[in-house]
């Protein structure tokens, strides 16, 4: 049975970044930029003001502090329009925030330092060139780089996009990932529950997992133990999608088909099992550049495998690097055991205690118990040699996404 | 002009969580819940296979280490099927992964410690009473409550839900949020740029932020400077919205109207201008239940305000408390002076060094340059009182909510 560290290379070494595409602006938020997107002007484009006052000549100004200086007004210059007069010493221009500044002058009064009267303005404080004025291609000068390929576009990079003449940009757009929850116990949570059923929680579970990944969950429908019904749920999911994830049907039991049936739709095994608790029995393959992933019907080693293995598939798919989210190292409050040689990842509370970060198990860690997992922040990699680690002792934490941002990580 | 802190008091007085509402399960992911949620039977609902193996009776399997114990089968009891037979002295059936366990037996026996063959099974282990099986209402007893009202709702509490019979669940629905952008001088990014005129980078910056936020963005056409256009603008936008976002037209320009028109919609002004920067400008009104925000028209400041006032105020309409997210303590890599007595929020990177953050400014921090908070992880919040800070002292920062899971924060 290979390690975890071999099976996320295994898994880094299949997934590749997806082709890129043309997006909206607003489709690309979350997205990877795939070119480097350069200026296509100076930006700003000319100078501008960043105040509401008066373009004048600096030198006018002179001893404006002790006695005010009156100017001759010669226009009023608003945002979108331009000026259309050259300021001479002895006049002045009204210039409103972000107009463009007019030949001539070299400086900015602002508003409030100044008196506006009958086609003149008599201004009460001393200017020095450049006052108050944005310089044409002082943030980018047209042609150069304004965003690298590989960024990650958050919502000001869709602004500093915009600004720079773009509505559309390569991106890598997000990964389809199908999701297909087999099991013959499962029933939906509105439906009665009859003797021996479940209601299928890893359905949900697993859409908005994916969701919140930034990736677009295709759920299929539910997959009964049945071989021909199965088959034909995996064609269409390695059909539709770049990513199969599958729950249930590959452990040991007789009823567990997606071992075997992945293969056959064309699945190449990479591997299936991995020495880690929960998750043993994970079972990862590819179908050219497709990813198909077995993972655990336990909806706690569904949880922990999707965090740990799938989460970083879907970000190299995404282009986001480090595909591997950064752990982070706390403090335990407990003392844990175990008495196996596997990777462990228990599920973990996270409290910061004098700029300390603290873990504590959320409590029984059965791989059934899903209030486990939704009260966790984290989960502390319990080491294949240790069997024991003491309290007060250092745990390396793989924080979960929706943790607050409160844990120092590992890769600074 | 009042302070930042007196802002946000005005702001959070005046917002209160929306209205709850029937959501689908998968609606409710990122919502606050606004039922306590109880389990409606046991969880498990009946005792359990942790494991796909042998039901037995641990008093059969003494001495099994030693010597195999061969045991009688009676059935096979798959996951989603009912056992039919009790298990008795001699006899064992087999249990796969969730199947429950047949009356009379008490514990599981891994199928990897067993031998299968012709209506028997041998064991090799012995079992002690309780292995493998998982205890019904070993998770929640039927009535206890799985998850209570305020908890905001993740991938794995949508699976609890669905666990305890939940498709549908009271939970506070997004908040709409129109945004009005206005300016003669705004250009969408597609066209080309004439003198005078910028690019409309406001508009895809808002909506992305409002979505980001777990808001529901509504883009209202670009207001130009005209007060009839405006005024039916902001008509709309409080009445198809929960919060109306403008941007520009507050500050002392000739062109501003938006600070008259907001009052003249029957908007309640609670503060124009916050001893800021940047974002000085900053309106703030509400009309009922709706708030108004008039936002500066610069980038930067836009954004600052979107950060330091309008995500508290979206965080407490969509009862997501604490409502101001927490702040965390950086070291400064460089001195930062500044002349006036506002509270300056500084567009910073973080990086993490042994243990310790450290802030840096992004370098100009003109409110007009954009790519300046692009490239920010966090606001670095420079009190009114001070005039300096020294390299290597220490500052509050208002960490970006996209910036890495690399901060302790100082809630705890």
């Amino acid at each position: 049975m290979i390690s975890a560290d071999q099976a996320l290379d295994a898994i880094l070494e299949a997934a590749a970044p997806l082709e890129p595409r043309e997006l909206e602006l607003i489709e690309a938020l979350g997205r990877t930029l795939a070119e480097d997107v350069a200026a296509d002007v100076d930006l700003p484009a000319a100078a501008n003001s960043a105040v509401d006052g008066y373009a004048v000549i600096a030198a006018d100004s002179a001893g404006a502090a002790e006695r005010p200086v009156r100017l001759r007004l010669l226009e009023r210059v608003a945002a979108g329009s331009v000026p259309t007069q050259t300021v001479v010493r002895g006049t002045a221009s009204k210039v409103l925030t972000g107009a463009v500044i007019p030949p001539g002058a070299d400086a900015m009064v602002m508003v409030e330092h100044s008196e506006e009267s009958a086609g003149a303005v008599a201004i009460r404080r001393e200017a020095r060139p450049g006052d108050f004025i944005r310089a044409a291609g002082e943030e980018l000068r047209a042609g150069e780089i304004a965003l690298r390929r590989g960024r990650v576009l958050r919502p000001t990079e869709l602004g500093l996009l915009a600004s720079v003449g773009r509505s559309r940009v390569r991106a890598i757009p997000p990964p389809r990932v199908a999701i297909l929850v087999t099991g013959d116990e499962l029933i939906e949570p509105d439906q009665p529950l009859a003797p021996g059923k479940v209601r299928n929680s890893n359905l949900p579970t697993l859409v908005a997992l994916v969701a919140e990944a930034g990736a677009m969950p295709l759920a299929l429908e539910v997959g009964r133990d049945r071989r021909d019904q199965l088959a034909a749920l995996i064609a269409r999911g390695l059909e539709q999608a770049d990513v199969l994830l599958t729950t249930g049907g590959v452990s040991m039991g007789d009823f567990d088909l997606i071992q075997h049936l992945l293969p056959e739709a064309g699945v190449d095994t990479r591997f299936h099992g991995v020495n880690i608790k929960p998750g043993k029995p994970l079972f990862f393959g590819a179908r050219g550049r497709k990813l198909a992933f077995g993972l655990p019907g336990n909806p706690v080693s569904a949880v922990v495998c999707f965090e740990v293995f799938v989460r970083p598939a879907l970000r190299r798919l995404m282009g986001i690097e480090p595909a591997l989210r950064p752990t982070t190292s706390a403090r335990l409050e407990t003392a844990i055991k175990k008495a196996d040689g596997k990777r462990h990842f228990l599920r973990v509370t996270l409290r910061c205690d004098g700029g300390e970060l603290l873990a504590r198990p959320t409590g029984p860690q059965g791989s059934h118990l899903i209030s486990s997992v939704a009260r966790a922040d984290g989960l502390l990699i319990f080491p294949e040699a240790a069997r024991e680690l003491g309290a007060g002792e250092r745990a390396e934490v793989l924080p979960l996404p929706h943790a607050p941002m409160s844990m120092p990580d590992n890769a600074g």
